[in-house]
This record gives C-alpha cells, structure tokens and sequence, in this order.
C-alpha cells in the first residue's frame, strides 16, 4: 500500500512537516494549501525537497466552492483554478483535489455541474493535472460519493475523477460496498480519517476531532476492503484536522501517524481474508486468504500476527529510595524474593503478581534520577517473545535496551507514548516465571523478616493465587489517541469505551485497554491539565516523571478474599486511604447492605460497587511518591473498576495531598 | 436577588468550595451529593461551617430516576429518599432537587408519575422536606418544564414543587413566557446557567459546556425576567458544570461566579424595564421602568449604568530595558512626548494614538521584573471614570493601585482576568488628553531626534489622525470566558461570534469584543496550549508575564494611507514582518488585483483582504520582547482583521522565533 498523508495533519513549519513524514517512512504527502501560501520555500524548492526527502507530491489540496454556481461566477472560479494549475506544474503536481461547494453553490441541477466540471476538466487536462472531485459530508447540494461519482461519470473526462474519503462516506454512514463498483481508473485519490463517534454538527466534527485509524470508531477496514475490491492502487493517505495533533510535536504525530496505517493496512488484509468475495461482475471465485488478496492491484503488507498477552508478568517501579514501596509491599502480604545477581533490582511477589523496584538510574535520562517513585515499566506474558518484538518495531514502537549479563532472560522491550517501558515476556503455564531465578542473596535475606523464594503466602492465606488486575497509568493529553492506537496495534489490547470520573481538579477521562479473557486490564487516565504541569514532553524520562509528580498512578491486585487479606494488612500496619463517613452512608442508601457487612466495609475502609454482572470490593494504600496499591475482589462476572468510587478516591487523595502541602 | 451556587460548578474540596462561595458574597450554596459523599466533613460540620461562613444551604441535589417505575421499583426508590431527608436534617436542609428520570423509567404514565410523586411528598413532609422537581433536558417522558409542573400541579402536595432551570429550558427551546403562569409558592427553586450555541448532543452540552451567565449566549435576561414577574423570590443559583471551571481555581472561580449573577440581575432589570407587561391575570397596567419592578417580589439590584467607552486613550507596554520599543515606535512614525515627571515612563504618540513605555517595575510583582516587553496595560476613555470605575467594582472587579503624585491625574484601575491593568481615563472631545502634561523633559529632549510636544505628525503625514484601531490580547485557557464576561459587564464591550485560526503550534481561539461603533476594538486570543507554558497563572503578573513570553500579543494603529505610510515607514528602517511570496500568489488567485497594486503589497510587505463592505490593507512589525505592532487601513466599511491573513502572520512569526532558537 502506498502510504501518504495530507501536511495538515501536522504541526509545525512546511518544511518541518516534510522532514516529519520522512522520517516516518511516509511514500507521499498532500501539500494543503496554507501549509504553501504561509511558507517562505518557493514552489521549486517544495519540489526539491520532496525530492531530496523521498517523498512524492501526490495530492494539493483543498480547491473549494467550484460547481454548481451562476454562470457569472464561473470565469473567476476557473481563473483561480488556472493559477493553481500552473502553481501544480512548478511544484511537479499532477493531482488536485477538488471538493463540492458548501459556500457559493445557488443552482441545484446535475446537468449545470456536470457542465460546469467538464469545464474544470478541459482546463485541467491542459496542464496535465486531474481534479479528484470530492463530495463534503457538508456539501450544499452534494454530499453523497455516489452522487459526486454520478456527476464524474457524466463528465467523462480523463482529467476528472473521483475522491474518496473515509470522513466524509462514514460519518454519514453511507453504504460503503458500492465503492467496489467504480472504475478504479477513476478512482482518482483515497483519504483515510478516523473518528469517535460523536452527535456533533458534521462539520465541528470535521475539523477538530478526526483521529488517525484506530484511535476512533469507524469501520475502517471494511471502507478500505471495498477500495481494495474496487481494484484501487493509488495512495491511501491520511487527512486528519486534530486539534491536538496540530499543537503536538510534529515528529511524533507523524509516527503515530504512519503506524495507523501500517495498522490499517493489516486489518484490511484481515477484513479481506474473513470476507470473501462471492461471485462479482469479474467472475472472481470465492476463494479465501492472502491468495484472493493477491488478485487485486493494492499489495497489502501484513505483520507479524500476535495473540493478545495471556497476562501480567511483572509490574516495575523505579525509586530514587526504596524504602516505603518495600514497606507498604511487606504490609500488603508480599514477599521479598531478593536482590538481583547485578543489578539495583528487588523482586517481591504475592501469589502470581511479581513487583520489581528498581533503583538503577533510568536509560537514557538526562537529568538526576526522581528520587519519587514511579511505575517505569510492565511486563506482559506472551506467546512468542521475538514475535511480539518484531510486530512492535513494525509498528515503529521505539525499542527500548535492556542491559543484561550473560547467562540472563533478555527482554523484549519499548517504549509506550507515556514513556512506560513494555517489556515481552515469556511466562510459565503455572504462573511462574524463569527470570525470577535470577533474583536472591544471602544479604537481603537478613533485611527482611520474611523468608526467601516462597512464591506467594502459605495454601492457607487469602492471597494465595493473587495476580495483578489492573494497572492504570496516566496520560499527557497530546499523546492519549497515540496511546490507544499504540496498545491496540502493538499489544492486541482492545479499547473499551471511556469514562469520566470527577476529581477535585477537574474530569479524569479513563479509557480502559483489555484482552478478550480479562487476564490484561490496562487503564489509560488522562489527567486534568493542570496536573500536567505545561504537559511538555520531549525527553522520554523528563516528561514522563514530570507530569507523574503530579497525577498519581496505580498498580490493584486481586485476591480470592479482600475481607481477610484487608484485616491481614491492617494487623500488619498498613496505611489504608481513609474512606469519609459520608461514602458509607451513601452506599447503604443506594444498595441497603447488611448492616454487618457495611460495618466491616467501614471498619476496613473498603470501598463496594455492585452491578447486573457481581460485586466489587476494593481499598487503596496511601500513596508513595506518585505509586498507591489497590487490592480488589471480583464478585460474579464484575467487569468494572467500581467506578463510582473513583470520585472518592481522588477527593481524599487530593485532600492527603493538599495537607502534606500545607504542613511543609 | 438572593445569589446561590451548587458546589458542582467549582474545584477543590466542599471546605474550599464553601470558603471560596462566602469570600465572593454568596448567599448560599446548592450542596452536590457527590462533594458530600467524598468529604471527610461530617453533616453536622458542614452545617456549621456554613453558618460560620453566612451562607445558607439552600438545595440538596441531586436526587435521581424516581418517578414512572414499575412499582417493585417503588420501595427502593422511597428508601433511597428517606435516607437522604434524614441526611438533609444533619445538615439543616429543606429542599431537595428531584430530577425527571433518565435511566430506570419503564412507564410513560402521568397518572401513574403523579401517585408516585405524591409518595415521595408525602414521604418528604414527615421530614419537613420540600422536593423541586426538575424536568431534564433528556428526561426519558418528562423532558419539558411545562409538563413537569403539570405533575406538581395534579398532585397537588404542599411538598412537591417545580424547579426551573434554565439549561434544560433554553437548551431546548422551550417557550419561557409560560414560566409567568406559575404559582409562586410552587416554584421551589431557580438555577441559571448559560451556554454556547452547540449542535451537541443535549446531554454533553449540558455536562461540559455550561457557562456562568454572560459568557454564552442563552436570552437568560428574558428567562429571568419571566421568572421575577411569576413572583418568585426565592434564590437564584448558578448550576454550571464546565470542564474548565473543574480545573480553575476555586476563588477566581467563584467571583467568577458572583460577577455574572451580578450582571445577569442588571439585564434581568433592563429586560423588565423594557418589556412592560401590557395588562394581565393580576391586572397590573402597563407601566414601565423600576417603578413597576417595585412590584415584584423578587428585589433586584442594579448597578451605576456606564455608556461604552468612547475609545482607547492609551496602550501601555512594560519593559525592562526599552531600547527595542524606542526604536520600532520611532520607526513607526512615533513621536517622542518625554519622559513623566516622577516615574520611569514614557509617551510616544502618533496622532491621538498613545503608547506608553513604563521602566517601572510592576506593581506587586514578586520576582524580578520580566525584561522582555509586554502589554501591561490599557486606558479607554468613558465619560465618567469614576462612574465607570465604581461600576466595576461592584462587579468584583480587583481595583489595581496607580501611584500617584499630587497634580497629576489619578486613574482608577482594575485588573482584567489575564491580569492587564485597565484604566478608565477621561479623553478630551479633540482626541487629546490632559495628562500628558505630566510628560515631557529637558533631558530627553537630547536622547532623540523629534521634537517634544507635537501631537501627531505634521497635516500632510500620513498618519494624521492615527488611532489606536485593536488591541491583541493572550487569554490564558483558565479565564478565557471569565474575560468575556468582565469585559461585557465592566466595560460594555459587545463579544462577537469568535473564529478560530490555524496556527503552526494548533488553532488560535480568537474572540472579538468591540463597541457599537467600533471606537474600540479588542480581541482575546486563546493561545494554543503548549504555548501556554502549564497555564498556572497564581500571580497576578508572574502568571502573566509567563503565558506572554510564548505567545505574541500586539496594538494596532489606524490610519489614513496605509501604502504612504509603510513607505515612510521603510525609509525610516523599520523592519516589517516578511511576507512570503506564495501569499502573494494566493492573493492574486483569489483576488485578480491590479498588477502594479500587488507588485506595491509585495514590496512593502502588505497584507490584504476583501469583502462586501470593503478592503483592508495592513503590514506588522517583527516582534519585540512578546509585543509586536500593526498598521492598519480600513476602506469602505470593512469591519473585520484580515482574518484570513492571520495564518501567515503566526507562520512567518513561528519561523523567525525558532530561527532566533537555533541561532542561540
């Protein structure tokens, strides 16, 4: 598949754009209009430097309000066309891109438009340029590709074809299968657009909030099986107005950008494979698979294909000082496995969920290492490491080292757009794990009043069997679509529809990524602004740390028993997040506990939701640098996260915050 | 007018909140169920500490999917109540907010609502509770305020009443002139917010993109004037839920808050005072103004009425060292008017444009003073400043001290939500103005080569008669609708409809406020985030001084002959901003000017633009510190800014400031 993208999607200089898509890998861009007439690089050097960058100029974009007008407009809409005709012909364009007019149209009549672009196609064929007329989901009188494909076809012109883009065909939820009956030699340009789906006017939609694939909810792959059916060759470029992707750093955005549409190229071909063709106008068998796939003129690459993580393996914490994350994990019933062989690295496990703290200073940090600690890092089981890895550089995840000694598991590593390191690990049927062999010494044994090596507590304790449920990670707000495209496509984790939960400085957005059995729950938050701190995040480390200072993350354990692991943690000392009084009143007003069950609840400050499905039970640690700890207990077929309590959470988390302010 | 909040439209804690509600002078507070439910405050202490502060808790709310359920619904729904009548007794409360049912509604029954409700009132008088019943804009059966009184009306118990608000009236264009046929007694409750017009789903509109009153554009006068000639007299409290708001800081937020409640009084007076209701059921006549307002129950308080300013008298720019000002105002045609008497401030004029250049450190600045030049401050010219000025500190506007010696002038000022100091001057009907006299010096008479005194250029300048035509504001993303109300209520300036242009850093948020006849001109600029440097604005100037340094704020001058002047202009040496050609290309494309008009633009750096009513030419300097300035010719009756032009002035803006970057 040729990949393009139009330079609006981007932010920055023209010139930076161009770099920016380099870099990315991109075939080709589109030149938008006011990315040019706002550059000081003259046509020639545009061509140039395309040219020097590898990059072909495969679309100039947008001329608007064409068709459809009184005749005493049409001299000067044709005079404007000419000079962007010979503006295309200096930057060696061959293809612009033309949409149905939405401002100056007055006249409602096929055969005036058809007239009127026959005209436009005269003109165009003179310069050697092809107009791909394109319908506006918004258009005045014509907003519908069929429609628009209608008008190409009447025209019959070699210089006018059509233009399809996902936005526009989409949003309307018109029928995308006709697609497969235009000629593909008049197909003459595909953008791609992704989109949440919202109840917003079509055109605000439009123009702020359109994603790249697989950050929204349109059905991509199948708009572009049709296009692929269709016998479509030509680039499928990517035409996204973000207001966020236009503020962010244009090197990134461009990564973020490509790796959709590697990713899309990937479901297509799956789309494809599961939707057989049968029977069409070209006699096509229905056959199956990548062989029918080859039949049609769009070579679609695939990746590597990977099952989605059969669970956690590790949860990584880096800390400047140890100190309190070994104490609260001692309270919470976990076990210290010892220091490993060569590095600044503990091991602490509870039943199956291992915790390493790390107190080696990051790779690659540029600055002194935060002495808070952090969730730097998780692992996930997978079934081929190497596999996994490989599928993940494809899709231009950044690798991450991991140092190792001879004789040691290396890791498959990258990194997450919030600077998290993913780590692909290869786990053992029984929840063990080898790496762990790597961990133990004599030393630490004498540091800690538990025994070393046991695996989980004793048969008889309600942790026996604990794993990790859930791990919620914040996120900077330019690099929160980036994130749910990277876990989808790299990580096969499957984005549920978001929330927001009310805190005390503002609504926390909370996207929750998971595999099909559960084993991974990931939940991404993005964070109230000002908890972001400028949200300024070059520096992979930098970044991170600074906008983790402020919005606090967390790691929740499930356990077969919260009521006696709760009082276990309590008789060791633990520091529970105090639930308010109010809370439990509330909650017998909505569910009427029994009174001894509410009493317990309060007494052990766990906080209790309830649904269709089950029952939740779960507390909170106090929190240690910007990390707290949550243990929950599922209840039934209880999917969710007892959002309803998230609220209380965040009031008392904020209040804890605010008094440690106060008493400095 | 009794003034009321719901501790929903603010951050931070109930505590906070409350303190916040009693520092602004509210009367009383609506208490959010949720802001209870997460405090560790208990009922009893909340009770108190609003006693302490002086507020009332007027409503508890709110209370959910009651009515129209299947009846073994029915006990857990009175049970759920219960438990809050007794709650609201804790806390001293009488009314509760009953909102139509939206999820567990089964029955579209009205008779059956009715038996249900009076369950509920029933319930709620043993207590001593009144329910206000409240119709959602996207209540499942009852979404119309109309048909929810209906109910009230038909079960007809001292306890159940009506509650209006005007979000779920306005949102969804109900006719509000029947809000007159109400009972009194039955109108339990009013809550006002405002909003933008959006093509929203109701439901996100409501619970994101609430405003205070004044800051969207809901006909809130006329809906209150309904209300006041129902005769209710109860409080009116703003229920706003905004994403922002959730972020901002609670104090500003709330007086915020209490200016548009404020305000909103005032124009619901105006309304009545020019809507006289001719004859009705009570059999008032016809009479209008306050006499006739007198009649109403509901006392409504009104401010000193100020008439808009009849221009600007003066911009004033703050610098650390003002050698680069100097320059560019000198280049510009400036003329030198001396330096003040007693302070370390200068006065260039050009015509009756005046800029004064203030070396003084800033008042009340805690660090060191910012060198880089910034726009600290503006005069207008209103006919009574002292008026004007007691107006806009009933309406909470911060009063700004200027010092001042005996003899000289004394301004009253006040500080805008991005912290300019706006000063309200008395100008002379001949564009001068009196306290120029204060300027003007032996010594500088020497420093520069112009003569002192002169008020504009000679009769033949070009720039005769110059004025100040706009000035260019960067609103930090927290206040931006906060400035829009403040310079409404304080300045009577008219906001309106904003664009939004694209820049290389993300879309720029740009609102104009203006005068009926445009003698002033200011427009808000809500900068892209990440030029917004966190957006912590704290302190009045270190918050400011920080969101300039990124973002370019600049005045523009009016005048005559716009080519004249960018001639003299040139041969004095300014250095323009440099324009590049392909917008020359572009203009010519759109426009078809005459060759020897665009060869002139080209070579002077021009810029142009065209509409129905007129032409606009203009040209902008380079950037000096965060400001920068503009020239401007208006023909005909062009009333805009070369909006379309704006995109190259941030482009070329962007490319010089990162070149300075990377040259460093």
């Amino acid at each position: 598949m040729r990949t393009g993208i139009a330079t609006v999607c981007l932010s920055g200089t023209l010139k930076e754009k161009m770099q920016a898509c380099a870099i990315a890998g991109f075939d080709g861009i589109e030149i938008f209009e006011q990315d040019l007439v706002t550059s000081p690089l003259s046509p020639e050097d545009v061509r140039t430097m395309a040219a020097d960058l590898g990059l072909t100029l495969d679309l100039y974009q947008p001329f608007r309000d064409f068709d459809s007008v009184n005749e005493d407009l049409l001299p000067g809409n044709l005079r404007r066309a000419e000079a962007k005709f010979k503006l295309m012909s200096r930057l060696g364009m061959d293809t612009m891109l033309a949409c149905t007019n939405v401002a100056t149209a007055t006249i409602d009549d096929d055969d005036l438009r058809a007239e009127q672009l026959s005209r436009l196609a005269e003109l165009a064929g003179n310069y050697g340029v092809k107009v791909a007329y394109e319908a506006l989901a918004w258009g005045k009188y014509v907003n519908d590709y069929e429609h628009a494909h209608r008008l190409v076809k009447a025209v019959d012109h070699p210089n006018l074809g059509t233009c399809l883009d996902s936005f526009h065909i989409l949003s309307r939820d018109w029928d995308t299968a006709p697609i497969e009956g235009i000629n593909p030699a008049k197909i003459f340009f595909v953008q791609v657009a992704d989109a949440p789906k919202l109840s917003l006017d079509v055109l605000s939609w439009s123009r702020h909030y359109r994603v790249f694939p697989g950050e929204g909810q349109f059905e991509l792959a199948k708009f572009m099986g049709h296009v692929v059916r269709a016998g479509y060759a030509g680039p499928v470029s990517l035409e996204v107005f973000n207001d966020v992707f236009r503020q962010s750093d244009v090197e990134r955005t461009a990564v973020d950008a490509m790796r959709s549409l590697i990713w899309l190229e990937e479901q297509s071909a799956q789309w494809l494979d599961i939707h057989p063709r049968v029977g069409n106008s070209s006699g096509t068998p229905a056959v199956s698979g990548a062989a029918v796939r080859r039949r049609y003129p769009m070579e679609l690459a695939t990746l590597p294909k990977v099952a989605e993580p059969a669970g956690f393996n590790f949860a990584e914490v880096r800390a400047g000082d140890a100190a309190g994350l070994e104490k609260v994990l001692g309270q919470l019933g976990f076990e210290f496995n010892g220091r490993h062989r060569t590095k600044a690295v503990q091991l602490w496990t509870m039943g199956h969920a291992r915790v390493i703290i790390n107190e080696e200073p990051a790779s690659g940090a540029s600055g002194p290492l935060s002495v808070a600690p952090t969730i730097a890092a998780l692992g996930f089981d997978v079934d081929s490491p190497l596999l996994a890895s490989a599928r993940a550089q494809q899709l231009k995840a950044p690798a991450v080292p991991r140092k190792s000694q001879a004789n040691e598991e290396v890791f498959q590593g990258f990194a997450a757009p919030d600077s998290t390191e993913i780590f692909l690990c290869q786990g053992n049927p029984d929840g063990t794990a080898a790496w762990t062999s790597e961990f133990g010494d004599e030393q630490a044994t004498h540091q800690f009043p538990v025994a070393l090596g046991a695996s989980g507590g004793g048969s008889g304790s309600p942790t026996t069997g604990a794993v990790i449920d859930h791990v919620n990670l914040a996120q900077p707000w330019q690099h929160f679509d980036e994130a749910v495209l990277f876990y989808t496509s790299a990580l096969a984790l499957q984005p549920q529809p978001y929330a927001e939960v009310p805190s005390p400085t503002g609504l926390v957005r909370s996207q929750v990524m998971l595999t099909e059995d559960r084993a991974v729950r990931l939940v991404l938050n993005l964070a109230p602004l000002l908890q972001q701190d400028g949200g300024q995040q070059d520096s992979r480390y930098g970044g991170s740390s600074r906008l983790r200072r402020t919005y606090q993350e967390h790691i929740a354990f499930a356990v077969a028993d919260l009521v006696a692991t709760a009082k276990e943690c309590r008789d060791r000392g633990l520091e529970f997040l105090h639930i308010p009084d109010n809370y439990y009143e509330d909650l017998d007003a909505r569910f009427a506990l029994e009174p001894d069950f509410l009493a317990t609840l309060r007494e052990l400050n766990l906080l209790y939701d309830r649904d269709a499905d089950g029952e939740f039970l779960h507390f909170y640690t106090a929190t240690v640098g910007s990390v707290f700890f949550e243990m929950v207990e599922r209840r039934g077929a209880y999917d969710g996260y007892g959002a309803p309590n998230a609220p209380v959470r965040h009031a008392v988390q904020y209040d804890h915050l605010h008094q440690m302010k106060r008493s400095r």
